[in-house]
């Protein structure tokens, strides 16, 4: 059995974890923490918890917990691990984080974007980006996992295979995604009232939003990959107007317009995406694109022709859901891609990374069919 | 016109009067009260009124705002106007209170209910029990108005022919309750979340909700009128087990249960009254009771025989829908009523009542219909 | 492996069926049965079941089925199984019916209510009611299960301590239901589309529901039960008035209220039922009955004195809460139940039924907490 | 007082016009209009107007009623006006018309995307488009109004003042439009049932919504006019590779990208729009075009800078709110834009033409502020 510890139980990316590893026939959770609860019963905190887990929340404590565990997770605030984090912990247990600390290897843009000072900026090199589908390999042998944010896994997810094709124009990336209220957490503000969200749509961060960077440095990667692909070295690398050297690592991310948009409904995601193709290709030409990153995907759902993706198809589960229409007169494609942004965006992403570090099945307790209605 | 003043004019109920004083043609709002966005731009508070209302929110004064209003509308927390009204308050502007500082007649149920000191006794006697419907007459000449609770307006408007007329045993009310969220307030607090209200239904305060005593008097009320009626004098009244003199208000009071829920959506509350018949009543008898109390009453409206009310049809606006279903055979009735919280169930009474101090007609600038979908 | 099938199998409870056999891993699904979508894919008709369900549907052919399948489940309209059940049938596989066909025992009681003949009332008596926490014993053997219904499982489970205790006159009875939408079905309706329901509560077949007489039914066994417990017989078995003899099934039935509403949430049922207490029990004295036939079941959660239940807790698993309010001074206790409707309240205590029927622990497949938010 | 009839007031949009035509001084209805409900109570189909409204809906006979009546609301499927529009109902009634009908000036394009033949095309040349903001000068003498679409006046007055100065590539345009559900209409479809809704947010129509073609004409226009401002003809104007003559109505149309999304709620529209500036414009720069256009517009609210419009601002008016973000360092713009979809999208913009055709205050009875919550 896999000793799995939980700091930050009681959010809503910690809670679902709870009920994802308490399903998981190979893992025991040996820690709930909570900071905000500290010896609360944890099933006070969530009723549907009541008779099932009968556990106390600790307060967090990363080291002790590090001897504990042979996994830990971190569904925190920013700045919560990078403040805490040392190599003693690391060399007791795996660490999947899912904060933003350690998914953007630019400190200057963490900085920038974050408003905080990154505490920890040894352990950045190491830390794998935990997309599970694109990083398979490095996760691997990882003993710090940044776990991808929400938005950002249905935005790559949605676009990879279009960008490592060289199929669209990169500077010409729109991503206009939609997201259920739970990515908004669980602390007390008026805005996240019930009232102030039902009956109504709104767009937030606009411009400004921090997972933009993540989603333009990880792409700015797939579009490279092509170009060393190609040209066997990335020394001449460009996108746009800018040059690019291969030791910037954030030299090369994209740059991308990402719009999120608060959707009345408790979970899921969906990304609209708009690019101009880079030659005319067909919906088929892109579909084999599709097909050769995705097929043998257990996680990627690439939809029949003419199927766009809804959210309420992929709810309570690991699956991601993506399809395109192409307007080919106009060269142009539009591309949506849905998850729940609680399983696949944050805390079922989580798991497939702890299977893949621990040897198992990738999909082993994440098989669940999505729930419906 | 009417200069009218609001203390709380950013809760829902506040910002519902706001709406409908703006829509009055003989109302002028002369004060938006704010303790908690004091200097704030009520229109950055609520962005449906940009470009409408182009003034700040000013601080709790209510000695100073009676000097420029002729009434006052308090929709504060419990206590709040009894902590502050004095003499030259009231003779200067009729005060029209949302909250329930003055509902109660008898000092010590409410001080057990609201577990608060009530500070200004000496009012009580004097405050008039808005509920229009039942208390005109009264509220033509009053200073002082005790606006009803927004269930107890449903329960007693759907109980109140029934209980006038004896035709139910009054020890046998059940009150079954339904709440849109908007009843909870615009406080921030996890319980009120987007994610926590959605999708699920829940009862609250069971047995002890604050409301049942305001109920239980107002019907106890009329169920006394009845009997007084009939005696000429109440001195040998009883209910149930209960010896009542006409010195005691409390003493009339119903015993009844009275059970809550709250409902994911905005508004709307829909009472379900349970009752047994006192007599072998057939719908038709039942029905005439209805139409002798309810026929000329411009907001209340009793539906057609089989067609049971819906919160959808009074939304947005000041009516109250009202039917009922009997089981002959066992001498049972079911009655429902239903109307929008903030208006009828709040504001909207607030401004009739209004209406009525200032001898305009009594629906005036509530005539709106309802608004759907 | 248990070899399934499903006619009825999209409608909301018949998909629920297939996710949750999906998940169970002695039971493997050998027919999509629906009428409506013949040959059509299945996940066509449920995206979410896209790459995971690769079968289309098939017209319903409970004979040829019968022989193909272990057990048969029927989430089908009312008189479906009744006009084409045979002893073949029967002797082939176990059936587990979800309509109301076979859950009445008295044969003028049903068609009085469904308006329609029953076509095989020989199958009547040998059909046992399928609320495996009541009945499980009969369900070992049984061929034929009825399901039970989902407002109906709520109200019993809420109400069977006290009635089985005779711890509550059973004639002051009322139970007040609210349900989630998924609980009106999938057909093409006006009155269910999503601007109709949403924003609104309301109240429908009050004193008119079909599923009241099988409350009536099972809760007056329950009471009769206890009286030939006391007794050693029922020859002298009164309820209220009614006198009764042994051989007539539907005259221990209970008379009691019940009236549904309609909520604008997907899943879940709460029932607030309401009771005279028959003598002057505290709360503890009614959790002790509530404790001697529950603290044993894996499905049944008796929450924490003061935590009522709420649906949001129970969503997507086969729990039912349960706890209760106690008047001691007026002798009168309010109880309130919540489930899943499609799943303890439909499709999840079929696969209940079915691991009773096949020796299976009782909750194989049925043990995943419950999803929120 | 004006006499007004529906055709189609049993739709959302008709009933939405009854709603605000009752709350108009100037109007009196006199025909309830419904091909679906003949000779049932208005009250009947919606029951928030019992007591409001005591007519019977009336069978469809546009000549009959353009005797009676002196406007004529025409909201029914595409092709019923086309296919009984004449020259003596024109003469009789003013005709305003919210299907899409007389929308396009381009039959082809008509054909083309409606997919039915265009049984009037003697009357397009007449009819004027009613998005009155623009329009205002041809409406007033107009005798056939085409109200535009929802989508389409969202997406319109979102990017006008952009397209209508050159400030941004005409080639570029992306229309990420979110609308509620009322806009599905409210006939009976699985699709559109509250389950299938409610939790789901889903793209449809992608590269194929019928009001595309609509706003590219309307926005043609507006950049075509601008052409004209600085050459004083149109005669060599082109938009991207197209050449253009003036003679094409359609010819000047704009190349644009829009997607449609259902979201779970009643009411409302978002659009999100995207576009490449033209040149290296700031904030500031864009907002005097904003302010050019609609600072002296009642009815179109350009926010304060930073505040993007939210759809709950403006329910159950008729306002429209604006802003947008700038990109300053890549010369890209973020727009959105707000409405209510049955209000300034239909019913009430069909008011506010209604009031310019005769000659009455643009805003008369359209001056209600939003309801929230």
């Amino acid at each position: 059995m896999i000793r799995a510890g939980i700091i930050g139980s009681t959010g809503y990316a910690g809670q679902e974890l709870v009920r994802l590893l308490l399903m998981h026939k190979d893992v025991e959770i040996v820690w709930y923490g909570s900071h905000s609860y500290v010896d609360k019963s944890y099933s006070e905190v969530y009723g549907n918890m009541f008779n099932i887990v009968d556990a106390k929340c600790l307060d967090d404590n990363l080291d002790e917990l590090s001897k504990k565990a042979d996994v830990i997770f971190t569904a925190t605030p920013q700045g919560y691990l990078a403040g805490v984090l040392n190599e003693d912990i690391l060399s007791n247990s795996k660490v999947i984080d899912l904060s933003a600390d350690f998914r953007l290897k630019n400190i200057d843009t963490y900085e920038k974007w974050y408003k905080i000072e990154h505490k920890a900026p040894q352990f950045i090199e190491e830390a794998v980006y935990g997309l599970c589908e694109l990083n398979r390999e490095s996760i691997k042998s990882a003993r710090l996992i940044a776990n991808p944010g929400c938005y950002t896994t249905t935005s790559i997810l949605s676009l990879y295979p279009l960008v490592r094709e060289h199929m669209i124009d990169v500077d010409s990336i729109i991503i206009d995604a939609k997201s259920g209220t739970s990515g908004a957490g669980r602390s007390a503000k008026v805005a996240n009232l019930y009232c102030e969200v039902n009956e109504s749509i709104k767009p937030y961060g606009v411009l400004t939003h921090r997972h933009t960077p993540e989603i333009a440095e990880q792409l700015g990667y797939a579009y490279k990959a092509a170009f060393i692909d190609a040209n066997g070295t990335a020394e001449l690398f460009t996108i746009g107007q800018k040059e690019l050297s291969e030791g910037n690592p954030d030299s090369s991310a994209l740059s991308l317009v990402f719009t999120p948009h608060l959707v009345p409904m408790n979970r899921g995601i969906l990304a609209t995406c708009y690019a101009r193709l880079s030659d005319s290709f067909t919906y088929d030409d892109v579909r084999k694109a599709y097909d050769k990153y995705y097929k043998d995907e257990f996680f990627v759902r690439v939809l029949n022709k003419g199927v766009m993706p809804e959210t309420r198809w992929v709810e309570g589960s690991n699956y991601f859901d993506v399809n395109f229409a192409v307007d080919e007169e106009n060269e142009r494609i539009v591309i949506c891609g849905a998850l729940d942004n609680v399983v696949k965006g944050a805390a079922g992403q989580a798991v497939q990374n702890m299977n893949i570090l621990f040897g198992l099945p990738e999909n082993e307790g994440l098989k669940m069919p999505p729930v419906f209605p």
